[in-house]
C-alpha cells in the first residue's frame, strides 16, 4: 500500500465542512469520489484538519492510501480534472509508508478576515465577517499578547470538545489592517474546537471597546468558556498554511 | 410620480446580468420584485449600467418610479430586508422628477482583477481571472497610455455593439499589483460593449510579452476588433464607482 500526501485548497461555502457525513456534501467525501473515479478503489482520505462548514482552506493536507501505480506527483493534476472548481489539489507527493496523519504534528496558520465597514460588500460576504463598529487595532494587538505562548485555552474552546487536554501553544497572533479589511493570523501547533473563532470574537470585543485588553489574562486563567467573547461565524476563517513538523 | 435614485452593490455570480430577461434570474428583475413586495406596485427600475452575467458591482445606479409615500431614504433599508444577500441597496434618495436615466451622463470606474499566479485559489475564482504567465506591470502601463483620452475605440468594442458612435473618452487607466493580485482600474464617461474586457485582454497580451506596447496606437487606429486582444471573462470585472455628472 502506498501513501500519497496531498495539499488541498477549497472554498468551503458549498460544503458541510471537511469530514464525511452521510447524505451531505463534504470536502473529504468529494475528494474520495474523485479518487475512486481515478483509481477504481474505494478510499477514505485522512485529513489533517477537519474544518467546519463554511470554513475555507488555502492549504489543508490529506493522505491517501492506494495500490495505484500512478506517479505520486501526477495525482494532483489527475484529481483536479475530476474535482469541482471550488476544490484544488495544490500538489501531491509520496509519503513514507509509516506516515500517520493521526500521529503527525503540524504548524498551522489560520487567517480570520473581518470587513470593518458599515457597507456590507456583497462580493466579500462569503469570505469575511462584517463588523460595523470601528475596531481599534492597537487595542486588539494588546488583547492578543497574553494569548501567545503555552496556556490552558479552556476559556477559548467550545464546550463540545473531546480533547484530552486544553493546553495548547500559540506561536503568534498578527493583526493587520488593509483599507477596511482586518486580517488576524493565528499560528500554532494544534488548536481546540472553535479556538480561533473564539479568540477572534474576544479580540473584536477588545477592539470595539467592550473589553479591556488587561482582562484577557483573567479570562485565560478562569478556564471558563463563558468569560471569553462570542464564537465568530465560519465564513471569515481560512486555514492558510500548514506544515508537517519533523 | 416620484423618482427614487438608488446606489446598488451586487455579487453577479448567480445572475444572468443586470437586465431583465424572461425566465432567468437577473439583478434588475430581483430588485423589481422586492419593490413590488414593498409598495404593491408593478415596477421596472431603470439602471445606469447593464452589466453582463457574472460581472459584479460595488456601485451601480437605478431609478425607481413610485407613488409610494415611503421617505426616499427609507427605501434602501426596506428593500434590503426583502433582497437576497448578494444584492445590497447602499442608499436611496429623492431624484428630481425630470431626471432621466437614459439621458444622464456618468463618470464610471471599472476594476478588473487578475490573479497572477500558478495556483488557482478557489476562494478567488468568482472575483478574479487567473493568468499564469508572469505579467510585467510596467509594460502593461506603457500599453495603457495611448488609450487614455478621446479616441475611436472601435477596435476595443464587441462587433455586437448597437452604439451610434464608437468614440469615447477614457479618463485614466491605473494598474497596481498587490501580492499576486493585479488590479486594473479604467475610468471614463461611458463605455462600449465589452470595452473594458477587451482593453484588459490587450494589456495582458502586452504584460506577458506577446504585444509590444508601441503597437497599441496602431491597434486603436485600425478600428478593427480583430487587431486587439481577447475579451477576458466577466468574473474579474467589477463596476466599482459611478457618479452622475451635472
Amino acid at each position: 500500500m502506498r501513501k500519497i500526501l496531498m495539499a488541498i485548497a477549497y472554498d468551503g461555502t458549498a460544503y458541510h465542512g471537511w469530514a464525511r457525513q452521510d447524505g451531505t456534501k463534504t470536502v473529504a467525501g468529494t475528494i474520495d469520489r474523485a479518487v475512486s473515479e481515478l483509481t477504481g478503489e474505494d478510499v477514505m482520505i485522512s485529513g489533517a484538519s477537519r474544518t467546519d462548514a463554511g470554513v475555507h482552506a488555502l492549504m489543508n493536507m490529506a493522505v491517501l492510501e492506494t495500490e495505484s501505480k500512478i506517479p505520486a506527483e501526477k495525482f494532483a493534476g489527475a484529481l483536479n480534472v475530476r474535482l469541482p472548481e471550488d476544490i484544488t489539489i495544490r500538489w501531491s507527493k509520496e509519503a513514507d509508508p509509516s506516515f500517520s496523519m493521526r500521529e503527525a504534528k503540524f504548524f498551522k496558520t489560520y487567517r480570520y478576515s473581518i470587513l470593518n465597514s458599515s457597507f456590507r460588500d456583497p462580493t466579500k460576504r462569503l469570505y469575511t465577517y462584517q463588523v460595523t463598529y470601528e475596531l481599534d487595532i492597537e487595542r486588539m494587538r494588546d488583547a492578543a499578547k497574553p494569548l501567545v505562548g503555552e496556556h490552558d485555552f479552556k476559556s477559548f474552546c467550545s464546550a463540545h470538545t473531546e480533547a484530552k487536554t486544553t493546553v495548547r501553544i500559540i506561536h503568534s497572533i498578527e493583526i493587520e489592517k488593509n483599507a477596511e479589511t482586518v486580517n488576524i493570523r493565528v499560528s500554532g501547533y494544534g488548536f481546540l474546537y472553535n479556538m480561533v473563532r473564539i479568540i477572534v470574537g474576544t479580540l473584536i470585543e477588545a477592539g470595539r471597546g467592550r473589553l479591556d485588553p488587561k482582562d484577557v489574562k483573567d479570562i485565560l486563567e478562569a478556564c471558563d468558556r463563558t468569560k471569553a467573547g462570542p464564537t465568530v461565524p465560519p465564513e471569515g476563517l481560512t486555514l492558510e498554511f500548514m506544515e508537517i513538523l519533523p
